[in-house]
């Protein structure tokens, strides 16, 4: 699924890569070492927040395709990550309420392609993601997302939940979709907001539901009782557009 | 792409797969081959309506990964596929106005999986697609419906133009989903309607949009001018069921 170009390895090209400003997706180290280069690569890695992996060498060996890997191995990123506060900043310059769009889990880069193109449509300043469990911005994500990741701030953060509380002290309210929750059209999304979309399978985690402020339902009729998560937080985005078009 | 258990091959394998009622989705037959068994299938496919090609016999090898074909090869659908007359049987006894999909040639898979997923959940009564350029219940599809191929009705129709036509003597009215149209929130979409929702790279058709009564289109605020083809269809079809709620 990955792009060829979206990979670098090799002690050097690895630390070019980071000195350069490339947006690191994940770095993989091999299990046991910590000298030399490759101390000075995780002392960056670890100054600008990049997840890393120790996996053992026959692992690094497949993912170089039996290339010399010397150890590290980098996926970059189809697009530079944002900090959630620089879409705050986006929606004040605009003088609008906040909307950002949270995913809680979202692992195929096709579904999270979709929802950062939906995000840049419908006029939401920014796709907050996690760090771990959750597909980043891939070169497969990049395509999905039709040339959004060029104009949609995407942030990766380490904790949903602890996002969700430093944007509450901002003034933010938070909904997240669940089947069992209220209605969406009995909501009143209004003001600003952010919306939470689970994973697909399992959706939203318990914690991170427990630190929304509503939780909504759309409303189904059929014996299925669950959509495709990119196409749920379409449906979920646009009431909320139609809602903030309203007042 | 398609799983393995959706493909027969072999002049017998393939009579019997007919003869006993398996919904085929495509028939390949090697050029020049018209007698004896042959014959027989091509009759059946015939009578059946399948979409039947000619190919030259190393495009069957491929087909069948080098295994015997005899010169047939035959796709099974995931699924059944029904008549759009089966469509307005259902939505008559429930009591309710005709909700229908009409699919202008989506060639993804995931997308139409999706779609019929959408259907199932917000009650319309059917998913109509084209027999050519486009995807058809393969399992792919099956599986990014997440079920809902066995509880909602998809049919395969020659064309679209002329279903739209024969359903519009029913009483249906049509609207496709075009960013040139009207905005969704100022149509009236109540009533037995069909949503047309068009192909992933063009839209939908020049003919099929001449043939629909509106041009519905999704607001847009963003660099990016189109959607996902199923987020699209999701928000559409929420905003009919939306509508048809009020009544």
């Amino acid at each position: 699924m990955r792009d060829e170009s979206a990979i670098v390895y090799g002690r050097y090209p690895v630390l070019e890569a980071l000195r350069s400003g490339q947006t690191a997706d994940r770095l993989f180290v091999q299990e046991g070492l910590k000298e030399g280069a490759v101390f000075t690569i995780l002392q960056i890695a670890g100054k600008l927040g990049i997840r890393v992996d120790f996996i053992k060498k026959e692992r690094l060996d497949e993912l170089s395709r039996g290339e010399r890997h010397q150890g590290v191995l980098m996926y970059l990123a189809a697009a530079r990550y944002y900090e959630p506060s620089d879409m705050l900043r986006l929606a004040a310059e605009r003088g609008e309420d906040a909307f950002l769009f949270l995913l809680d889990g979202i692992e195929d880069p096709h579904n999270l392609g979709a929802i950062i193109r939906t995000a840049n449509v419908c006029g939401a300043h920014g796709v907050i993601i996690p760090k771990r469990r959750a597909s980043g911005l891939t070169t497969v994500a990049a395509k999905a997302s039709a040339g959004a990741v060029s104009h949609t701030m995407v942030a990766r953060v380490s904790n949903i939940c602890d996002t969700i509380e430093k944007l509450k002290k901002e003034g933010m309210w938070f909904v997240c979709a669940d089947m069992n929750g209220k209605s969406m059209y009995e909501l009143d999304l209004k003001g600003p907001i952010g919306l939470v979309i689970g994973n697909e399978g399992s959706g939203v985690s318990r914690l991170v539901r427990e630190n929304c402020d509503f939780a909504a339902s759309i409303p189904m009729k059929g014996q299925i009782s669950s959509l495709n998560a990119s196409v749920a937080c379409g449906i979920l985005a646009y009431e909320i557009f139609r809602q903030r078009m309203e007042k």
